[in-house]
């Protein structure tokens, strides 16, 4: 099975969440919109699939991913189906859907940080909403950031099969999701970061062993893995950032 | 089986979707944040879950719904398990994940509305960040409300088994989901609502079909059901309001 994934090109965003699984499960795919439109690649080949040219399975937004005749969207839905087809996934069924609402409010954390920097809206530049910005900012890193990594301590420490994971005995896409969430954090908010991390040992410690895992290690050193930038989720913005 | 359902009495918000579903499978189920404490309800008996005393599946957030062992939490998820459990959902696998994807995305609508008169943050009040409701809510009604009506119109006149549902060819948790939040929409913005719905008529047509479902309609004249308000997700301000 080759997967087709379709995403902005020149951007980690969500995208990355579910490469993360391709790669950490060593899926065959394509990065579609990062191919010439030569190989069937490129903005116009993902725009196809919006404008509903491909099947009425039509996404609303970017990332999805192609799998013979399924279109999967919505990354929370990606990464817990590519997860639990391939082994990234607990095998109890209480586990497995507790999986599944990890990567859900994961995916309300990142909705978060994007909305920090465009707080009034995805349409305006963020040099058109900086007063509110600096607002929003504020207070995602004071209430919701702490509020966040609370959550996910607490998981792990109360995880019945120890704290190596939030969920279950075993990597899975929760744990990645994780790991990117906190490297685009720690690339956004630096400051907030290396004040609040010393709290969060169990959090910290996921992220290391996700990173040194010999797939995802190969893959973070390679030019496939993509740096965090001003056009993606987690903007390096400093004077939204603070101690 | 009984389902426990958590969410914070006196307003619809994201319970409601749980709720729908629930009544539309005449499910047997328990409100517990509105029952008395003697009952085991109240919102000491919510907090308990969310504190972590109830086992490591901890929600961040209401709703959560408690099955036997089970504590699902994120609404699109709780929706998604309770409608596939319940056949509420479709049967062939690429329409039954395309359900999940059409919930989440209306759960990013849910929030989007939610952020309109909460752009700053959610631990202010929405007197404490009118200019910003103001310009969040104009990007609001004239961008993302066309964008996801839209969305839901093309995927009714494109479905290959009629315009009648979302999904496949029988009532679904996601057409249960557009429901209520044109509703919510409704009671929101009704100026911007009646400019833009006459060009989504098959979502209106939907959304009167789920209505006169006989359980919905008698779950709806029932009070069980909680009117919008001012304490909720959608509310109407009518100066975030406009044609």
């Amino acid at each position: 099975m080759t997967y087709d994934l379709y995403y902005w090109p020149g951007l980690p965003g969500r995208g990355e969440y579910v490469r993360l699984v391709l790669e950490a499960v060593g899926a065959d795919y394509r990065d579609m919109a990062r191919l010439p439109a030569a190989e069937g690649g490129g903005i116009e080949a993902m725009s196809a699939f919006l404008r509903g040219d491909k099947g009425p399975h039509v996404p609303l937004a970017p990332p999805f991913l192609v799998a013979g005749d399924l279109v999967l969207s919505q990354t929370a839905a990606i990464v817990a189906t590519l997860g639990e087809r391939h082994g990234l996934a607990p095998e109890a069924e209480a586990d497995r859907l507790f999986a599944r609402a990890i990567a859900l409010t994961t995916a309300d954390l990142v909705a978060e940080a994007h909305d920090v920097h465009h707080p009034v809206g995805v349409s305006l530049y963020y040099d058109d909403q900086r007063p509110e910005a600096a607002r929003r900012a504020k207070e995602f890193r004071n209430a919701r950031m702490p509020k966040f990594l609370g959550w996910y301590e607490r998981l792990l420490s109360a995880n019945p099969s120890g704290p190596e994971h939030l969920v279950a005995d075993r990597l899975t896409y929760a744990d990645l999701g994780l790991f990117q969430t906190i490297a685009g954090l720690g690339y956004a908010f630096p400051r907030r970061m290396a004040s609040l991390m010393p709290d969060y040992p169990l959090v910290a410690a996921v992220c290391e062993r996700v990173a040194a895992a010999p797939r995802i290690r190969a893959y973070l050193e390679s030019d496939r893995r993509l740096a965090f930038n001003e056009d993606g989720i987690f903007r390096h913005y400093p004077e939204l950032d603070g101690d």
